[in-house]
């Protein structure tokens, strides 16, 4: 167990959401798949109810790292709220998703919420459970991507 | 701090659900807002980007249950998966809304993905984060609400 300034310095919540920003950045599926947990469950905002287990939320980091082409995409968090305990911690907050070209110029951006639960574990600590999504209209039904 | 037996019997996020799914069907909104931490912050599927606070979230469960006139909405929770330690507990499951007419026969339903944070207070464990939504098609940007 740490100390509680211990766990302030080495928050896993921001230690998560950078390391996050980092592999998307690089479109690196390993870095990427490494900050999850083996039996970690997904609610993305994107398709399908649920990815359950790491390889199929590896296989999407694929297929969307691989869907970029020359474009990179730049991840910013605001609002984060970190609660952190001895064996589990909680992240809740605001993305924003940019995607630039191969000159860094944006070329459109979308905004997400975005849930975190990560569990320590002997490796250090993993993501067990997101949750992204946008509110809906409900006129439309349709997903409001901009804040 | 409880022994993990006494946190198995007593599991909060099990007793958040039954509590919810008991104040939604009573459209109770003093029982609805007593499960909330006073600084509670809704990521809710519905209309809004984020409810910040008990007084936001109440004026929605009061809007909510004033609307349904002579119906009833009945919850239910599957495949909940809870994580539970001394300070912080977790949930996350899927959701059925079924509205029911006053003869108790079901009118429509609708399905969504749920995430709850809880964190012990003075007066028991208070959800201090809830999120939930519902997965988006690609094509349409329309939620779907059917599993």
């Amino acid at each position: 167990m740490n100390s509680s300034s211990d766990i302030q310095v080495h928050n896993p919540v921001h230690l998560a959401l950078d390391a996050y920003k980092a592999a998307v950045h690089a479109k690196d599926v390993a870095a990427f798949a490494a900050l999850y947990d083996t039996n970690v469950r997904v609610f993305d905002l994107w398709g399908t109810w649920r990815y359950e287990g790491l390889a199929a939320w590896r296989e999407m980091a694929q297929g969307w790292f691989g869907s970029l082409g020359s474009e990179r995409v730049v991840v910013e968090f605001d609002e984060v709220v970190a609660t952190v305990t001895p064996e589990l911690a909680v992240g809740h907050a605001f993305v924003t998703y940019r995607a630039v070209d191969s000159e860094g110029a944006e070329l459109r951006a979308l905004n997400n919420r975005l849930t975190l639960v990560l569990q320590r574990r002997e490796g250090g600590w993993k993501i067990v459970h997101e949750h992204t999504s946008g509110p809906v209209d409900h006129e439309t039904a349709k997903v409001m991507l901009k804040r």
